[in-house]
């Protein structure tokens, strides 16, 4: 599709600021370099043009004129973005939601907040918190709710709250004609034909940007309870796992740390973490009696499958603390190692299967001699392996045992990513995640966007 | 699309044997008209030949064949739908699933079960009783589980566990085509790609007919407990609705019942309920102390807000016999009412709006001078609307009753299905609820099924 793409001429840049108004273009170089990456590796490769529509209209006329003269148009929100999903890969227009950052609406009554694509999601929840309501998903960076939607991104609550695409209702979508639409609905419960809605959750901007969406909002937790549980083996962790969500206390978090990260986290900073494989978990509950009786009912599972470490804590302070190591495993990951760069990578696979998963990551590590960390939503199946890497040699490495990751969370049932988006890195994997399913997303994109100016290069290897 | 459409020949008949052998192709009356209507008043008709299928392979082969001659075909359960979902409008084939209906796994370990889409969803969970898991959505009736997927089904407890599209991971779904293709994935987390999964959910066979399903299942819960609250308007019901939800106690049922409804029960079987607006509820812990906690908070909320009566229990038998008027409500009410039929209009909308909805059908009772009884999973925003009726004058005045109040539901930024599905019933209402999204769904209809063979004349009034 890329050979027939035209370039941002003058008189598109002029009717651009036609459409957006000249405070709401640039061409300029820094506002360019600005948005040329995001948190990934991948190359950097500036747009022709940034426009910040303020409008949905605004949107959907830029998107009519791009496709009228097949330019490329590349969303964008902050940059938070793991695989390159926002880069303009082939230059044209970067089309940023920063400057429709509104809330629309809160329908309280309906556990609802309607907003525009560009807040970011701490501060929507900061602004909802006179309401005692807050939208869960937390990615950690402070993501755009479009880019989080448009990503499916999920994070550590994904477990009780589910992801992004569990917490949207309903979206106002601008699609590559021009035309607006709406999809999904107010209403909690809808059987009214095709769900568009999910459709373009997680469609990473290649079939339509998403101008306005409804989400769902629960209300902020009465209590909350922690724990962190030690193990000898990692078998018997994701045992406990298991146990956990068979016990139907619906934890809030259930994340997963090798022995090597609490290893390195004890090493670095003196964190209170033992050199085994450990579990940090998090409770919510409307009782605090009920909050009580969850934890012994985990320390009891934790302990009966062989857990040689449990601390568990209902008090606030001692909570933070308690979550601190992991919260910040990053933060001294980075600091542990001040001559590295980090890749991160993310698959994610059935639960049953997480042990050999991590075992061949082991192996991996074996074999190739290389420091690897281990941490992972482990009540959702999905982890990510930190690799500290040098230079250029050891990166190539990196990117051999990241791709054998992938291909065994593959082999096991898995997904090629459980969060991070499939973006520029992931889209060689999709043939054979999908099969004859990927014909059937071309097919879509090709109904949606014949040109293929949305996005292109993403998802799709050869586009 | 219709027009095209080729009829099935004896040629076409022993091709039809050929791929699912002679025992499973039928074109006895008897066989053809016990599968020409469903629990709806629609019209029945008849296919030409129903085919019994016995691996996805066959369901794949049937639609290829189908294709390639124009002739349409039909998917069919059990016959549960409630809106002529599975009826062969324009004849051809009608592809009965009954004797796919194997438990293909059981992936304990996952909380995860693969079936084949024949089997029901009660004699699934009979099943995996042994498991202590459950599949939560439940419509009522024993539908089958391609059926639910289908139509996303719900039912009572969507309010806890969601409906069906919230229920399952990964399905199998055979093209128009004849392509099988593998649509989500075992993980529980994905973000690889345009979400096939939900666009095929819901679709009622009109994309492509679901031949395998990996369901999400979640712990029988090891505690419950019911309470019924009757209050003196239905505005304060629906306070005690949202204050409920807000409280973080996350009922498994929110049922509401109009004091129409209660009083009928009460007359016609001396159910100990008040002519009062009415709310059910249910739920579930992992701990009794917990349980009774919830209880009392429930009463509190009731009390504040007005509420005339208030019964709990955390006794089975008890529990059991306070939820007998909501489970038996319907045989109650046909009991009661020897001489008439049961029209049952099923819509949803925001629950903000709840009190509008209803205030409407009480006025349109009144103008109208018919009895008219309200049902609703008022925790969804979900209302089933009883009419009584007669003969076919008295149809002819429900319909209008109907029609005007799926109307009012659009008009409160509701749906005209919350979980009944479009079917026949509902087709008409598409454009005004979608909007340009209809012509989106018309594209994708016309992308995956050019021939229009799949379920025709469902969903979109014209095809």
């Amino acid at each position: 599709m890329s050979s027939a793409f035209q370039p941002v001429t003058p008189e598109i840049t002029a009717q651009l600021e036609q459409i957006v108004g000249r405070a709401a273009v640039s061409t300029a170089q820094a506002e360019r370099d600005l948005r040329a990456r995001d948190q990934s590796f991948h190359p950097a490769h500036a747009a022709d043009v940034i426009v910040w529509p303020q409008t949905a209209q605004q949107v959907a006329e830029v998107l009519k004129l791009a496709n009228d003269h097949c330019i490329p148009v590349t969303p964008w929100g902050v940059g938070t973005g793991l695989e390159g999903n926002s880069i303009a890969l082939f230059g044209g227009i970067q089309l940023s939601l920063e400057r429709m950052d509104a809330i629309v609406e809160v329908h309280a009554d309906d556990f609802q907040v309607t907003v525009q694509p560009g807040i970011g999601h701490k501060d929507l929840n900061a602004a909802l918190a006179r309401t005692g309501l807050f939208f869960p998903p937390d990615p950690g960076a402070n993501a755009s709710i479009g880019g989080m939607l448009a990503n499916n991104a999920a994070g550590i609550r994904t477990v009780k709250y589910g992801a992004s695409k569990d917490n949207v209702l309903r979206m106002q979508v601008a699609l590559a004609d021009g035309r607006l639409i709406d999809v999904g609905s107010r209403s909690v419960k809808q059987a009214s034909g095709y769900d568009l809605l999910h459709l373009f959750v997680g469609s990473e901007g290649t079939l339509g940007v998403i101008t306005e969406a409804t989400l769902k909002l629960v209300p902020v937790p009465a209590h909350m309870s922690a724990a962190t549980a030690a193990f000898p083996t990692v078998e018997s962790a994701v045992e406990a796992v298991v146990a956990i969500r068979g016990s139907g206390l619906d934890p809030a978090a259930l994340e997963f740390m090798d022995a090597a990260h609490t290893k390195m986290l004890r090493e670095a900073e003196g964190v209170d973490l033992q050199d085994y494989p450990t579990l940090f978990m998090e409770f919510h509950t409307a009782h605090e009696e009920a909050l009580a009786l969850g934890i012994e009912t985990i320390r009891e599972i934790c302990e009966e499958l062989g857990a040689v470490h449990f601390r568990a804590t209902t008090d606030t302070a001692e909570r933070k603390q308690l979550w601190h190591a992991r919260h910040h495993s990053y933060e001294i990951m980075v600091r542990s190692h001040p001559d590295k760069q980090f890749y991160i990578m993310d698959v994610a696979v059935p639960i049953s299967t997480y042990p050999e998963l991590i075992r061949y990551v082991e192996t991996l590590k074996q074999e190739r001699n290389r420091t690897v960390y281990l941490l992972g939503h482990a009540g959702d199946g999905n982890i990510h392996v930190e690799f500290p890497f040098a230079d250029d040699a050891e990166y190539v490495h990196v990117k051999e045992m990241d791709s054998a990751i992938v291909l065994k969370a593959l082999e096991l049932g898995g997904t090629a990513t459980g969060e991070h988006g499939v973006g520029i890195g992931k889209a060689r994997y999709m043939a054979q995640e999908h099969g004859a399913g990927l014909d059937v997303m071309r097919a879509i994109k090709a109904t949606l966007d014949p040109n293929g100016i949305l996005n292109p290069g993403k998802i799709f290897a050869d586009a």
